[in-house]
């Protein structure tokens, strides 16, 4: 692991999802920029001493040099946006397979080139887009993928919080500081934090593309250096419509990213915060209620059921949803390893394609919100 | 009434909510453009047959000639569209106070010339803009213009329904066959019907102007002639940022009128469906549900209080809010009348400036929805 | 009308629900067993002076001398539980029909007489259990009736409120003052006030009847005479088990009456404060929230629709449920008057045999608080 | 670990709960009673092959055999429960900490002599009351028992879920072919199993002990031995009156364990399937929904900050709190190794004493459900 050093958020939710099923090891880590505290962190985690890491670069140069069987498999890197790419390309170059927070890169050019160096490369790159973890979003995916909607007329999409409210950031908050430094975060705040994740999801459920944006970035905090707000008009590649909002003013929203999907025959609505629940509208009919954990929900998409740990009525959450991407990905890996053939449901976790889409997504909105022009095209 | 005939839907509304609490009274009306039917729903409504009119016109002349006291106070206007301008300038010539449905006339030019005839008069003139009698919307109202939530920076307004997503305009549906037709209902189809609603709310509980729009206007359903959906970026006049949209092609949804606006203090969020509450987020508290009805609403907003008709938890809803808008619009037309002087709090009803507004409105979305340019002004 | 005088509560909801559909005219009254304020109200509501009466007697004996097309048709009667009797009583033994508030009489002994009286009348005689009103409701009883659930196994039902918590009726709150007096209010507070509903609407959806109970009574707030708290375990007629609860000392509930049944094949959930929603469990299906207004509730339910105002998404709520009654027992008292014969679904609103069952209800609950016995028989 | 081999459903959340947040490492177990089947699982977890037993009487013998640093910590018991009191028993005389599941034991003779044998001994016993580790279940307890709500009149709780309505352990399915076994079960079969839950939660948040009981029980599916539904009234020991139902019969509920509470001050609700929000109410303001994660939450409860991982929302769910009593335990039996103090925070796990609450409440509840008595007092 790279990054979850002391004071961390992300970073230590990496790891209790990739300890919970058991599958996963962590045996190494570069877990600070301050070499000190890498080292800390490695006691902490009773990691071997001599595996918890002054650097990245020490890391891999170290690792290689272990017997193969005893060396990291892959590495996660959960470190401040404009490092993904340097350590991610580092560790492929070495020969590691790479799971990496999102944003994936800290721009366009370098997503561009990571996505060149894994497809060349025959290695697994995971990009932890997390919410597509979520067992009822997979049913979602199947069926808006598998035609249940008909054809899909409108999505709605939004990701407000309400944490930055203030200048938090200039409090000493070590997560508002660097989410909000143009130099650490890239050129967008809440919709390079947030907005992708939701840009992300409208995908990954839909199998569509978004083609044209139209939008509104805005800052709200007097003294901060990127957008803390953001809507959106979106066409899609089929000629749907979307709206896309997301926010991190929005004083008493916490996490609140749902998703309203309209086809000609049937709609689905999702929300975050409680992700145990479809809901599933036809033209002339009761509302439909899909709750995770039951055999109707097997039935209908494996993926969900694969996803499921627990029975119906037990809620699973934000970790497990976690979870489920590290599961798929270390599968494949194993695969990998193993020189066996993986089950494709495991090779359903996002990758760098999706990274790139998400780094387009940024530059598009960046580009819209300069422009006087109505849509901006996203480009491939 | 001058509408209401067999089959319409709103008229109906209209009457009962006006019946409700007593103090109206339904004396004479040209309740369709068919005069059989009309005479037919008079004898349905135990209107003495002699005012039963064959048409508006008469109805006009007729009451006209009655003494004083036994003439109709006001006119109800529940037609299509097209004929809400001659209508109400007609019975406001001859003296009548009138109450219109919205929206208020076809388009701009009738819009501003309702206008002035009305402030040329001294008659009261009543928008039927129902949502804004809900007493919760009140409490909302007088909350976010009394300053609770501080300076207002973001609004979303959705309007979501579904009936729309088939042609059923062509099915003999009357009520979709006028609102889907350009001749009856106006430029805008789903913007005209609903999305005024969600201008309207949004206006009425902040304060705010609308100042600019950005507009992408859809007709989904093949064989339409006019939007069924639509989706706007907004700005408002203190800066702040809106996201609106509206659909009648979102299968499943039926009337999902709700508000979400978001203060530098706190914030509102409000749903028609779920009328009687009323949730306030802080910062750094508890989320706050309101709920109509109690002690702590009435010293919060006697407006609220005022618009009450059964203690908390007995729910009140559609009618109930329809109701209200016609309390205050009759205590008004009797002040008038008896020149007396009016409870300030019965002048709280929506008029002809927020009809003028509804028109503009339309009119900047359909220029927005055929230009290029991100930003359409909104003219005032 | 008898009854709803200044300051009353539930007058004004008869009189708004009674109005509201324009079938129905108030044109008398003995409103207050203070003669003068009967009065005062008769001009508030613009009764002709001469039928605002002192008393009910004086009310039925100059009503009885108008001529048949001038006389009320029928009375309501919404006084404190300890006159219903008496009043019910002259008024129908002078030929009128009777639309009484519950509980239905002071004790099981009027209840029997009365029950007696209507039998030996051909009057029409209904109860004003209002919730059984509501279209989903009947929906419900439909559905539950009809065999959608299979055999009836559980049955949750609850009524807290929380308006009581404190010594309210020593504060001058006309309310609670006679409905904690034993005097006017019989033997019960809590249970015969709002108890009897959730009897009753367990016993309507169902048609079940509950024959034996286990009570559990209590007073919490010191110095009132009436309990102010009931839990009890039922047993019904086929075997099903029920657990009933209702409190007034529930601090922020307000009137939160729910009700869950469980069959062997199905299980339904209602609640009344959200009174537009069914929810339908099946077991391996998603939750199916049925919603008012829709057709395929109509077709699931002719009465439902029947007791349907509005277009789905536009909320009924208790006044509507309400007026229900009224349409239903008013449609009845048409057809009696006019001789001709009522639609079947006209016949569906609460009658004396549904009093009675009331009163026995609560004559066992008291009888159980004070035994040691576990079962206490519910008699016929 | 003791239990969780193939099939098995609780064995498994035990291993995820444990291992997630790092501080707890499985190394040894006796995973079934089918000693091949414990190796395999054993293999599947990658347990040193030498410390997967036969047995847990040959699991005791070798780690006693074990240098202290290297022998299991303590003992994990997660079997059917006619085995808990054995294996429970022989691990803590051989010096062993336990970790058990609930119910405690097979019946109230063995609960009373395990309670001994802990008192007895200086070793750390926990009982998997898992709805206990929810962190919001925690803010509820410190704010019943300090106080906040005055004085507790009354709790509701409930426990329905309805997997059970039908003959599934007729079909092969593991959990309810042992659960509705009696000599595996014990006396009670759904009050046993959930109702317990239901009782350890009211009694864990309010600080209260239940005096009497007056049970109904009911064994609704032909066939079975076993009660599948339960309903209960309550008497708490500072006079609080409660109703307590459960059932497994009840088609749709899926985990629906909830509990209300009313103070004559304030009341709080909370349900299990949302855990992360307590709903806290006023007698004169609005509702408050308190969230898990925010800074309130932690100055009022920090027993519910120390339980929580994630920030707002961020949902955590039922591992996370299952992990929780891990937490805590795993704490206290750390710092009896290392004759430090633990964090006092770190003792608030259920222990034996609750174990022996539970087997009493099933043991009353067995006797009431037998008497014609209305009350059975519960002992001690």
């Amino acid at each position: 692991m790279v990054g979850g050093g002391p004071g961390a958020f992300i970073g230590e939710v990496h790891r209790k999802a990739a300890r919970m099923d058991g599958g996963i090891e962590l045996v190494a880590g570069a877990f600070d920029i301050n070499p000190r505290k890498s080292k800390q962190m490695g006691r902490e985690l009773c990691i071997n001493s001599r595996r918890a890491y002054h650097n990245y670069s020490e890391m891999i140069e170290r690792e290689l040099k272990l017997p193969q069987g005893e060396r990291i498999d892959f590495a996660s890197i959960t470190v401040p946006n404009n490092w993904h790419f340097p350590i991610a390309r580092d560790f492929l170059k070495a020969g590691f397979h790479v799971m990496c927070e999102k944003p994936m890169t800290f721009n366009v050019k370098e997503a561009r080139a990571l996505h060149k160096i894994v497809k060349q490369s025959r290695l697994v790159f995971g990009l932890m887009h997390n919410y597509t973890g979520y067992p009822i979003v997979k049913l979602a995916r199947d069926m808006a993928r598998q035609g249940d909607l008909g054809k899909i007329r409108k999505i709605v999409v939004q990701y407000p919080q309400g944490w930055l409210s203030t200048l938090l950031e200039k409090t000493g908050q070590q997560q508002a500081a660097w989410r909000t430094d143009p130099k650490q975060s890239g050129g967008s705040g809440c919709m390079g934090d947030i907005g992708t994740h939701a840009e992300n999801l409208s995908e990954y459920i839909t199998g569509l593309k978004i083609r044209e944006i139209c939008a509104d970035l805005t800052i709200f905090v007097k003294g901060r250096k990127l957008d803390d707000d953001g809507n959106c008009l979106l066409r899609f590649n089929n000629g749907a419509r979307g709206v896309l909002h997301a926010s991190q003013i929005s004083i008493g929203e916490e996490n609140n990213l749902a998703i309203w999907i309209y086809g000609d025959q049937r709609s689905l609505e999702w929300h975050q915060e409680h992700p145990n629940y479809l809901y599933v509208k036809e033209p002339n009919g009761p509302v439909q209620v899909w709750r995770r954990g039951n055999d109707y929900v097997a039935v209908r998409s494996p993926a969900a059921a694969r996803a499921t740990r627990l029975p119906f009525g037990h809620p699973e959450a934000f970790i497990e949803a976690f979870a489920n991407i590290y599961c798929n990905f270390a599968d494949t890996v194993r695969a990998r390893t193993t020189r066996t053939k993986p089950d494709p449901l495991a090779l359903d976790f996002p990758t760098v394609g999706d990274g790139l889409r998400g780094m387009l997504f940024i530059d598009t909105l960046l580009a819209s919100a300069k422009t006087k022009q109505k849509w901006t095209k996203m480009k491939n």
